[in-house]
């Protein structure tokens, strides 16, 4: 078992588990994982997974399962789940990727309770303060990152700084760029503008020894329209521009449905245009954006959407791979280290 | 000449003034407008805009120029614009809604000196802390009210209460909704999301006196889904959603464009299509939710995009003329009253 290419899997996390989170990897494995050679760890109830498994060969024929009855349920607290969940399956997942068994682990669980688990057992990487979630979205040629979308609700200067240290390391592992930009989320481009972390932070990053492609304040369009590759915001702010874009995606692709399918003539036509606009449902379709990265700790965890279907958790299994032969948690410490060379001195705010 | 059917219009604000605001109110008494006796007050350059009307009819027949020289750069800071702005076009256009001239006032003009004059020349409403924008955005078969999206970069919990008070009176009146239902903008519907401000704002709402449809904390998905009529955030959160979902929109306007008119056999069955398509384009067309309103003033002002076309403005143009006729301002102060009655007790966090 190569250690490079091992994926642990919590089999048992999110709305439709397990029956999604097999027929995910089944579907990764078909579609898109043809030519690699990886093994995935199932954690999870046995009796329940391999009736599955008997359904989906190909995860068969390259899975173990690791045998737990113990599972964190989608609405439990994260300190519950920390005093109760030692061994559960999300907690096995993240201790394989903790002993060095696998190299990434992917839960669709509860965010909270895989957080905390998360940075328990793996720890914060050294000068990181908090971990951050990273979401990717798309632009027309290309793909943004945003982070974090949701780990802390309060962010200071300093954290914003490390969040763009981060997020261009995951940029440029993931995305081969050897420069990406990188933006602070703001309500305006003008120096004036925004508050005072914000300003403090603009005025971290501004500093060219952190060696950054600093392009400054960014606005909420410009994670669309293709003018940045890293948008830097606290985790209320980005969670909150990730669900508002999620949910005017999902508002134009009923539009869009009504249009395309509404009476028998737009159903012909739509058939007749079928190639183009198949390319354009996969375009605009939110799955191919699902898969959460955690960012700051020893070790790469991805979060999945809990009521995602096969197909988005496929997406997470795809990104997980990505992640896990890609040089990104080298190119994190590099970063950290010019971090904290040139900015431990300035101030916290 | 009726004063409740006179508009007062800034013709010298926005990137493209005066051409598209002569034009966006040609195309408004063209298209919407043609069964209201309306009169405008168009405030700027006579020399400019005469030669404007003669190529605008409908306008030039129920129009007066009041003529002045000074205009509002667009990037004027806002204390600069109250130092040296008096007698602009943006100034007099206000002045006429403080004279008692005209019932509202519309300008495409820079945002933070119409907001600084505003608060200026017509004064906060009694009870009212600061003022907010509201902003209007589609849903499936409704609209849904946002607010604050830009006047406020910080809030406390008394601001957002108040803004649940203007944004609901607003939605009562504009879209004839007898209890629009309420909801705090937040990461999560759970009780123990959010910040301080939002728990303290989220306290006071849930106080049965203020006679609101209250739901409780909202996502960012919901300002789309339908669920919820107006939504109250701070005009960081607010300005940032918005801004992402309009990149959003336009993200996936590209694609879909590609779909339909990306090659010969696409723009044939396009054309074949052409009845529903154009009414989807209509539908996702951001020019229609054009028109922010300031609340909490003595007086109507919108604030139109600055960068939009005639057909934008002439929806701003529309917001004001519906708001002119409506019950909004008798709404707002009812309501007021009652939560200064109920509410000016609480903490002021």
């Amino acid at each position: 078992m190569r250690k490079d290419l091992t994926i642990s899997i919590d089999a048992m996390g999110g709305d439709n588990a397990p029956e999604i989170v097999i027929k995910g990897v089944e579907y990764y494995l078909k579609h898109e994982g043809k030519n690699r050679d990886v093994r995935f760890l199932l954690h999870g109830n046995k009796g329940v997974l391999s009736p599955l498994l008997k359904k989906a060969l190909l995860t068969k024929n390259c899975s173990d399962i690791i045998h737990t009855e113990k599972l964190i349920e989608m609405d439990a607290k994260p300190s519950q789940a920390l005093r109760r969940g030692k061994n559960s399956s999300m907690w096995n997942s993240i201790a394989s990727v903790k002993d060095g068994v696998a190299c990434v682990a992917v839960s669709a669980g509860n965010t909270g309770a895989l957080m905390a688990m998360s940075k328990l057992q793996l720890r914060m990487k050294v000068g990181v303060t908090r971990p951050a979630i990273v979401a990717t979205w798309p632009q027309k040629n290309n793909w943004c990152v945003v982070l974090d979308v949701g780990a802390n609700i309060e962010c200071d200067a300093l954290q914003l700084t490390e969040f763009a240290i981060l997020g261009e390391a995951f940029y440029r592992a993931l995305h081969k760029k050897n420069k990406p930009s990188v933006g602070l989320l703001n309500v305006g481009t003008e120096e004036l503008k925004g508050n005072a972390v914000i300003k403090a932070a603009h005025e971290r990053l501004s500093n060219g020894h952190l060696n950054l492609n600093y392009k400054g304040y960014v606005e909420g369009t410009d994670i669309s329209n293709g003018n940045i590759d890293v948008v830097v915001t606290d985790g209320f702010t980005g969670n909150i521009a990730l669900k508002t874009a999620e949910g005017t995606a999902k508002l134009i692709g009923y539009f869009f449905n009504q249009a395309l399918f509404g009476n028998l003539w737009s159903k012909i036509t739509t058939f007749a245009n079928s190639y183009s606009l198949l390319r354009l449902k996969r375009q605009i379709d939110p799955r191919r954006a699902n898969g959460g990265v955690f960012l700051g700790l020893n070790g790469i965890i991805i979060k999945s959407h809990g009521g995602t279907d096969h197909i988005g958790f496929a997406n997470a299994v795809g990104v997980a791979l990505d992640l896990a032969e890609s040089s990104f948690m080298s190119e994190i410490d590099i970063s950290l280290n010019m971090l904290h060379e040139n900015g431990v001195e300035g101030s916290n705010k």
